[in-house]
Parts: structure tokens; C-alpha cells; sequence
């Protein structure tokens, strides 16, 4: 355990009655509730400004909990125990009567609990509520203890570098910076946390980790649904905003950065904010030389007959936005010089897939006749979690002939423990007051900075280069091209061994 | 297939009745005529003094074939075809018609063929008939063709440094040294040849291999038999002779060596015969600092009563020669300055098992408060074919808690085709006239020149440090004390984990 004080937590969630709260949030708090990772005296206080019966709401979470928790469904004499500090609070989020009810509930924890409780508010509402709630917040002295009270702030954080910066300073007038959680779950997936314990807990790798040795970095991220119900949103934000300004780039920081002086929360921050701020920006030019945006057209997955990006609910018939992106990054500093970061991701592609792969550098001493494959580190984060190596071999038999093969560790062979879901570990680090995994002010806005150039490229010219690809598909023709010299193609996902080739699409309509 | 003309064969084995001829090379043969290894037209000549009728002799190699190939039962219109070729002539090695019956049949077999034949030479014998024969081959101008007649010459070859160069003396006087074959049939076992591979193929290891990052290196091949019938032999030899003059060197030649400038024979051959030429000689005291002796006394080996080493078959009863040794050695060059390469070799050990480990260092910078398990590489050569990549893994959870994992990769897992034996692939390197894996005169000798030390401070203090271990046990302790301060113990052998503990011997008997 992490020996840190459990203080009483009095938790608020905005957006009770949201989709992250259900399938995510509820479960993640149920499931620290049963392995005793909550405190003692906890409350969890649901903020929404539906009317909702309490037992309803109670009812309603523990449909969630059944449904999305890996630990499937809720004993039920432990969710009573749960659901007993589990409350929903009508209130309009815009109004000051919200604060003053939530205000009143929480001092009344405070008393029962009869001693300083931590407080965290997380905020799984739409941007446009952040600074009313915040506001509020502050107004209402609901969130002043600076080592006790936090916000969890949800992406997207901001929709460009100006209102990123302008919502910091918001939040910054209000609360300390330490106070502040921005939350990209990826960082709090297993596998991606164990990219920094291989990197700097096996001096193997360490030496072999730059560009004398490493010929360049693959990065995908690959989500086989649509768009689904979230086109209003997605519409006006698309996949670099979504997806890479975020999920990628946080994963491109973990490959990429120098080993912090000690395993704690501001000297990793601080690394990966250097080497964030190292990411070479493009001109407009470069851009459309190094980037390629594509949106999905109707295809086949799985059987399945997936509509258009441009037919999806609240999506413009005439959209623009990309639903696809493919990025060839540099990252200029002395351990990456010249070596290309490319990072892919999509929407409606063949399957749900996440993996980095560093690609290593050839021999410049051949003494054996066959091609050789140079090395290849593979890290699949999803669907498997798994490293594996790529090595070459002598094929068994009488003469020396080689072949590549894989020296495999998968956690499902290698751990009979079951593995957290992201929102747990980064719930159970707010409530602990540690910040590792979360992103600081000048993080995030180190984030916009990389990709502002390719925002404001595509803003000038919006219908420049929007390549089509079919659903299902690995993305447009140009993200393969991209990657030349370098690799052929994206390295071979987890998934597109299984993947049934694409029908013709006249056969099925 | 390697690009060699086949020239038809005329194969002579000397020793036609004892245990390699009907254990190993005929069925290596064999096996190697029913993949179409062969030429079209060969010959198998098996010579010894007993009388024995040419169709018992047949019968007798085909038991051989059924019960120790890798292939099972022989087919029996496939064993006709080749058993056709296969003769058994009668005759003392010391007499000189022997040679010449030998002269005529291979004449008239080489008429046959129409067209020159290539001679092979196999000396399944004792050490003894060597030069006899050798000298009574180069009399009869039965091995005269430089580029197609070879010998090939079994172990032990000499019993010191003296009689080795006397040995390579005597042959070089009658035969050029590309046409002997002094063979190590450890070289040509195919995990040992995939060393070669894994080292020179990929680029990610080279980096790694040397003192900046390699702490030790355990070089380890038990045997679970005893010494068997070969006592009358073994003791006048010794484990140091039997086992580490040869197979272990040839196993830390392979680990230690520079990389050569091509996959060719002579410059792999020059490659291993440099670094065994740096190998540290040791004088009387440094002997006994840095290489262990041991003798099995009785004990239990799955179940079975194993007697003292003693109490075996021509073995005198009070022997003073070594079952067991342990070697601490040093190679001195620029690679390799101060890093240990630590020999074990064993009778009546828990199982059969060969393994390489290459043990990393410790990083110098450390970042997580766990005890970091510095990473390692476990190259197994039997009883599986197996490497894996010992590495720190975060434990799936909520905190960051490291634990050392293996990434592996099994031949088992990763190849359908089956494993040639050592002796196929030797026998068809000797008639392709590849002599990459056999031992040239000058490798012979730098191998008894690392081993003279140990054998003249044995000599001169017989009685000195022989360390007494039970059969069963994993030798003497004086071999974990070795190890210190590197490592605490040998590392595990894949056998380990299932032998069971030693009964107490007084219950036993």
C-alpha cells in the first residue's frame, strides 16, 4: 500500500447521470470499496439536475456495476454497504442553491466523520460547465484545502492552445495547481504504466534507447467503433483533438522521455513536459507533408454494415472533420535526433487496438546471407496486454537459416492477478493526493502547442488533402506512404490476424 | 540447401560395433538419407574385428535406428533402400589387410559410381587405434584427395597438451588439416548454433555484450548419469578432460567470441580461437582459488539408489579423480576485462541440462524504491531449446511494485519442423566439406592450454580440495562459494523446479 494518511473523503461527482459515471466512475469506487482501498469514512455524492428517486439512482449504479466492473457482478450484501454512502443530489449545476445543498451535505459528513476530511469533486460534465462549477466552487469555500480538496478535471481541456491557457488561468485563480487533476485515462492503464518501469527498471534497455540504435517509433491507436451517439461533439473536434492531442502524445512522452532523477510525481512531469516541448513544430507546409487526416465512408466490420462518417447521427452531411490521423513527429533533442515518432488513429477500423512498437535499427555487420529483420520491441496495451521482442533465429534444421520469432511476455500467462481499470488506480491516486499521473498546467498546453500548427493548417485549408477511407479498413492509402522510408506499413496489429478480409461492398447491399 | 556439389560417397566407419556407430551415426545417417541429404550414390562401410554376418550387422544398426532416432521406427522399404548400401567388413584395425579389403571395396564401389567419390573416415574408436589407422590410411593412399577424403576424428583428442600436439603432429605429417574433422558433437547441438545467430543477427545484443553491462556469465551442462559403463575410461580422464576441455570451452568461445567478418569457416574458427587463447592461465594457487573438484558419494536420483562413484564399475576405490568441476575464468581482452565466466560440469546431478546465463549488471541510476532484479538471459541449450529475457515487470495493481518477469521464446512454441540431432548435422557438414564447427588443430591445443594449469596443480596436489557431493545434490558447496560476490547460487536450471527433495539416506537403506 501506498502509505499515505487516509483521511474521510467526501466525493462529489458532477454529471450523475452520464455515461462515465455509470460505466465507469460507480464501478471503479465500488471496486476500491471491496479491496479496502477506500477510506474508512467515505461519501459519494452525485450531482445532477434530473429528478431522480434516490433508491432509483442507487438501482440505476448497480445496473453499472453489474455491467461494467471486472469483477462482474456486485455481492450484494457489499453494495448495500456501498450504496448506504452512496447519495444523488438534484441540482442545476448553473444554480448557487446546488452549492449551497451540496455544501450542506458534505459539512454534514465533515461532522459525522469528526475530523478534516479530503474533499474531490470530479467534474464528468461537458467543457462548457468547468469554470460555472469551478466557480461555484471556489465561491462557495467548498474546495480550499490545498493538500486535501482536489478537482479531477475530464477532457477535452480546452479545444485549442488559447482556451487551454485561458482555462488554466481560470482554474489557477481558484485553486492551487496541486489541487487540479486533469485525468487522461490511458496513463492510468496497466500496460502504459509498465512502459516506464521496462524502460527504467531494466538497464538493458536503457543503453539501446536512441537514435544510434533505434530506427524509428510506431505509436496506434486504433478504435473499431464510430462515432456512435457522440457526433455533436465529435464533429467540432475530430480525431486530433480527441485522440491524438491527448492519449498519443501522452504515450509519445512515456517512450520518449529522459529517466527522471527519482520515481515521483514532479520530477516525471517534468520530464515529459520536456520532451513534449521538444516536439518539432511544422509550418503549414510541413503539415501536409507530415500529416494525413482521413474520414471513414460506409464499410463492412465484422458483417456489420457501418454507415458513413457523414450519415451518423448530428454529424454535418458535408463534415470535414477527420476521423483518422497519421502524424510523422520529430522530436528534437540529443537522444532522438532524426528519428521519426509516427502515430496513428482512427475511428471505425478493423478492430480495438493500442501498441507502440520501436523499431530498431539494421546491423551495419552483416555476416549471415538471408535478410535480416532488424529487431523490433512491441508493446501491445490493447486488447492484450504483452511485450514481445522480435529477434532473429536459426530456423531448426541442417543448414544456418534464419528466420524471425518472438520472445513473448504476456500478463495473462505471467499474472494470476486480475488487472484494474484505468479509472481505479488514477481514483485511488486522487484520494491519495498523487499527481503522477495526471497532466499539469504546462503539460497540457504543451500538448496544444504540438498540434496547433496542424489545427491552424487545417483550418486554412479545410478541404486540402481529406482523405477517404472505407469503415473497417487500416485507414487511407497516404498513412501507409507516410511511413516511407522507414517501414513498408504499420506494423501488424494484435488484431489483423483474425480480421476477415473486406467484402465487396456491392454483395451486401 | 547449401550450394555444395555431391559428389558420390564412400563413408567408412571405423568402430562398426561400438555404441556411437548404432546410437548416433547410423541412424544420423539415416535420418539424413530419408530427408534426401545424401548423395545419389553412397556407401557405408562399417569396419570392426568381430565376425559378424552382413545381415545380423544390418539387423542390429535397424534396432539402432527404431530405438534412438529422432524419427521413430525406421520404414521398412526406406531401410531396405539404404541398408543396401550399408556393409560390415570384418577386420583388426592393426592389420594390413584390413586396408586392403577396405581398398577394394571402396574401388570398386568409386567404378560403380563411374566418376571421383568423396572418402570419409569416421574413427568411432578408442584413442588408441588413431595414429594406427590414420598412418594405415595414408599408407594404402586411401585418403589422398585434399579436397574430397576426410578423416574424422572423435574425443578425447590427447589427453594433455603433449599428446595433442604430438596427436596434430602425427595427423598433419599424413593428411592436409582441412581434411580432419575433429569433432565436438556439442557443436553441432541447434541451440548451440543459434547462439551464433541470436549474437550476430541482431543488433540489439551486440551493444550489450560486454563488461560495461554484463556482470558474470554461468556457462552450466549437469549430467543425471553416472559414469556408467565407461568407468575404465572416465577414470584415467576426469570431468575436466571429459567435459570442460571441450564442450564448456567450446561453449564459452561461442559466448566470448568477436564477432568474425563473415560466416565462413576459417574466420569463425579464428574468431573462436582467439578469445580461448585469452582465457587467463592460472598458477597452482590461483587453481585451487578458482576451480572446484568434486566426486560423487551415494545417494538418490528419482527414486533411485545411486551408488558412490567408487563403488562403480572399474573405477578404483579409491579414485581420486573428478565427477564435478567448477571453473571461475577470465577472459583477458578488451571485451571481456574482468567479467567472470563461471564453468559447471557434473555426474549424477538432479537432471541432464545444459544452459548459458548471461547475468547484467545492476543499473547505476535507480528510480523505484523495489529491489531491482537485474536483468538476465538464459539461453537453454537441453533438456529444451529455450531463451528468455528476465526483466522487471510492474505488478498488475494499484501500485507501482516491480517484479522480475521472463519474456521467452521455446523452439516447442515456435517451430513445427523437428530438431536435427548434433551428429546429422556434423555428418553433413563433413560431406559438404564445411568444417565450421569442428575443432581446427590450433583450437585443439589453446583448449588444453586453458585446462594444463588445472590438470598439472591436480597433479602435483592430488589429494588437495576434492570435495565430496552426494549423487543427486548439485555438487559440492564449495561450487556456490565460487560464485560470491557475483551471484548467490547457480542460477535455477529449468530442472529444478520439479526435483524432489533428497530423502535422508539413512532412511533409504
Amino acid at each position: 500500500m501506498k502509505q499515505v494518511k487516509k483521511y474521510p473523503a467526501a466525493i462529489t461527482i458532477f454529471g450523475a447521470k452520464g455515461d462515465l459515471t455509470k460505466r465507469k466512475l460507480i464501478p471503479a469506487l465500488y471496486n476500491l470499496f471491496i479491496d479496502n482501498h477506500l477510506p474508512t469514512a467515505f461519501n459519494i455524492i452525485c450531482v445532477d439536475f434530473l429528478e431522480v428517486n434516490q433508491d432509483e439512482f442507487r438501482q440505476d449504479m448497480l445496473s453499472g456495476v453489474n455491467e461494467f466492473s471486472r469483477n462482474g457482478a456486485a455481492e450484494i450484501e457489499k453494495w448495500n454497504e456501498f450504496a448506504a454512502r452512496l447519495f444523488y443530489l438534484q441540482g442545476d449545476f448553473l444554480k448557487n442553491e446546488t452549492y449551497g445543498n451540496l455544501n450542506e451535505k458534505i459539512k454534514s459528513f465533515e461532522k459525522e466523520a469528526g475530523q478534516t476530511i479530503s474533499r474531490v469533486f470530479y467534474f464528468a460534465v461537458a467543457p462548457r460547465f468547468i469554470e460555472t462549477i469551478s466557480d461555484a466552487l471556489y465561491q462557495h469555500n467548498l474546495c480550499n484545502k490545498e493538500n486535501l480538496d482536489r478537482i479531477v478535471v475530464e477532457k477535452p481541456f480546452g479545444t485549442d492552445l488559447e482556451t487551454a491557457k485561458k482555462l488554466n488561468r481560470f482554474l489557477g485563480k481558484r485553486f492551487s495547481e496541486k489541487q487540479i487533476y486533469r485525468i487522461d485515462h490511458y496513463l492510468g492503464k496497466e500496460a502504459v504504466q509498465n512502459i516506464m518501469a521496462f524502460r527504467f527498471a531494466n538497464y538493458v534497455f536503457e543503453p539501446l534507447w536512441n537514435k544510434k540504435y533505434i530506427d524509428h517509433i510506431q505509436i496506434s491507436v486504433s478504435e473499431q467503433v464510430g462515432v456512435g451517439k457522440r457526433g455533436g461533439y465529435y464533429d467540432s473536434s475530430g480525431a486530433l483533438r480527441d485522440m491524438i492531442q491527448n492519449h498519443l502524445l501522452q504515450l509519445l512522452c512515456i517512450v520518449g522521455m529522459e529517466c527522471p532523477g527519482a520515481y515521483k510525481s514532479e520530477q516525471i512531469r517534468d520530464a515529459k513536459t520536456k520532451v513534449m516541448k521538444s516536439v518539432r513544430p511544422y509550418t503549414n507546409a510541413e503539415v501536409f507533408k507530415n500529416v494525413v487526416r482521413g474520414q471513414y465512408t460506409a464499410g463492412m466490420i465484422n458483417d456489420d454494415l457501418r454507415p458513413a462518417y457523414r450519415q451518423e447521427e448530428h454529424v454535418s452531411s458535408s463534415s470535414l472533420t477527420e476521423t483518422f490521423v497519421a502524424a510523422k513527429l520529430f522530436i528534437d533533442n540529443k537522444r532522438w535526433e532524426g528519428v521519426p515518432f509516427f502515430l496513428r488513429t482512427g475511428k471505425s477500423m478493423p478492430a480495438q487496438s493500442s501498441v507502440v512498437v520501436v523499431q530498431f535499427k539494421d546491423s551495419p555487420h552483416k555476416i549471415f546471407r538471408d535478410d535480416i529483420v532488424p529487431n523490433r520491441l512491441i508493446i501491445s496495451i490493447q486488447p492484450e496486454l504483452e511485450i514481445s521482442l522480435l529477434f532473429e533465429s536459426k530456423v531448426p534444421g541442417l543448414q544456418m537459416k534464419l528466420k524471425p520469432v518472438e520472445m513473448d511476455f504476456t500478463y495473462k500467462e505471467s499474472y494470476t492477478e486480475t488487472i484494474p481499470e484505468a479509472y481505479e488506480a488514477l481514483l485511488l491516486d486522487v484520494l491519495h493526493g498523487d499527481a503522477t499521473l495526471f497532466m499539469r498546467a504546462d503539460q497540457i498546453e504543451a500538448a496544444w502547442k504540438v498540434v496547433m500548427p496542424i489545427l491552424d493548417a487545417w483550418k486554412k485549408y479545410p478541404q486540402k488533402d481529406l482523405n477517404m477511407y472505407k469503415a473497417g479498413s487500416c485507414g487511407p492509402d497516404a498513412a501507409q506512404k507516410l511511413l516511407k522510408p522507414y517501414a513498408k506499413e504499420w506494423f501488424e496489429l494484435p488484431f489483423s490476424k483474425t480480421v476477415k478480409a473486406l467484402p465487396d461492398l456491392k454483395s451486401v447491399q
